[in-house]
């Protein structure tokens, strides 16, 4: 058995889950800081909404890590046709929220080497379709804390999850 | 001896520098995608310039990795002087990622779930520091994007690394 089975691991499953889960709660804290109208308009530069970039992060999440979990890949989706109000929006986080800690706890520790073909079209190791949920995430919150400043909005604290 | 210390980890300390240089790979390109004069001085909303964001970066990055290593704690100092110029600032870039690569190496694996009081002010495993490191860039640079694209430009796809 080689010596690097032996050490603790860098960072263990339930300890990313509540890494993950701690950025998400943060960017619930930016849909929050946005005013209802600007959630939905406002923009810089021609870039998206802060509503569409999180449809963007809401499409992404659960339905990836369903795919993980269940083996089945279904084309990116992040239409969320009839929804038009932040009260909508943050529902979806939290049923979100809540779907993320079922679908964890049902990943073999051994799957996130192996590859997953997200939607049906980025195939990459598990570990790295999970980082890039992560990292996409944190990307896309940065641009909202951009909009908020723009609008003369303190943007929660960075480190407060 | 457990069953979890005979699974694969989540992630491996080499996939994670992987990870880690390869985000700062894409902020080189952000960085270098900025127009000499934008990079020091535009700004929205009364942010910092993204050459004052970098600053912070190059801060935080190899200096902190440095504090893990030999476990000497120093205050946090992005002042730079002298540091006027795009070139000055990739070479700062360059010479950081070939430290971290050093550093990098001389963690003990177990040292990741030690404490470390990162510039003597937050104390915290230093596996937290790390994703610390990783996600204030990816946070910072998603700000960048916006800046670039205010100004027309557009910047680098995001899984470009």
């Amino acid at each position: 058995m080689e010596n690097t089975t032996l050490t603790r691991p860098l960072v263990s499953s339930s300890e990313f889950l509540d890494y993950w889960q701690g950025h998400r709660k943060l960017t619930r804290r930016v849909i929050e800081a946005f005013p209802e109208k600007e959630f939905f308009e406002f923009s810089i530069g021609g870039m998206r909404s802060f509503f569409a970039l999180t449809k963007e992060l809401l499409a992404i999440a659960s339905p990836g890590l369903k795919e993980i979990v269940t083996g089945e890949n279904h084309a990116f989706n992040d239409d969320f046709a009839g929804v038009s109000t932040k009260a909508q929006v943050l529902e979806l986080w939290d049923k979100a929220t809540e779907e993320i800690n079922q679908y964890w706890q049902q990943i073999p520790a051994d799957k996130f080497h192996e590859n997953n073909n997200l939607f049906g079209q980025y195939d990459f190791p598990v570990i790295q379709n999970i980082f890039y949920f992560v990292d996409n995430e944190i990307h896309h919150r940065g641009q909202g804390y951009v909009y908020l400043r723009a609008l003369g909005i303190e943007p929660p604290y960075f480190w407060e999850r």
